[in-house]
């Protein structure tokens, strides 16, 4: 019997109302992926904290909608099946302007 | 002004009455990722062509649920929010038993 393909997991951290992260527990694949992936909740009516890094990342937002603040000087509306991609250091944050969740998977690499 | 951070989709590639896949166009992005990925959407009641390769693979359902098939030997139900990992070779399609289309991302790497 085949082990069943579902990945668990890790612990939520949460970011006080507006957020909770939920990153993915790859124990079991070798040779490790070359990327790194979490799931993301952002409650209704609130805003992801801003995150800048050097790693680049995708966001494919599974649910819901909102707006993203991008570096500063972008505003723009994304919608459940977009896929968005954020080079290293620009800032980015989701504002979830709707009254049901917004979830999204995050990838980010090198 | 910076560039909206949302990534086009290539055209759909379309499998009967079954299911699309967009795969998405990362030709603005440099250097490339290490993975590609895709968006698909399985119709309701309708399964996905069997997929077999040797790249490995994710998949994020974002929204709906269904029925996975794996390597033969394994079935199980799978929920949005569920992601999953297809080893090399193992033979993985998904079934769409409801009544709502089935949407996830797809993925993959060497």
């Amino acid at each position: 019997m085949s082990q069943i393909p579902k990945l668990s997991f890790l612990p939520p951290e949460i970011f006080g109302q507006s957020m909770r992260v939920n990153e993915i527990d790859f124990t079991d694949v070798r040779p490790l992926p070359p990327f790194k992936c979490s799931r993301f909740v952002v409650n209704p009516g609130q805003v992801s904290p801003l995150d800048v890094h050097d790693v680049k990342e995708c966001w494919f937002i599974a649910s819901g909608n909102g707006i993203i603040h991008y570096n500063d000087d972008v505003r723009t509306r994304v919608n459940h099946g977009d896929i968005l991609y954020f080079d290293s250091n620009k800032g980015h944050q989701i504002q979830n302007d709707n009254t049901e969740d917004l979830v999204a998977f995050s990838i980010w690499w090198p």
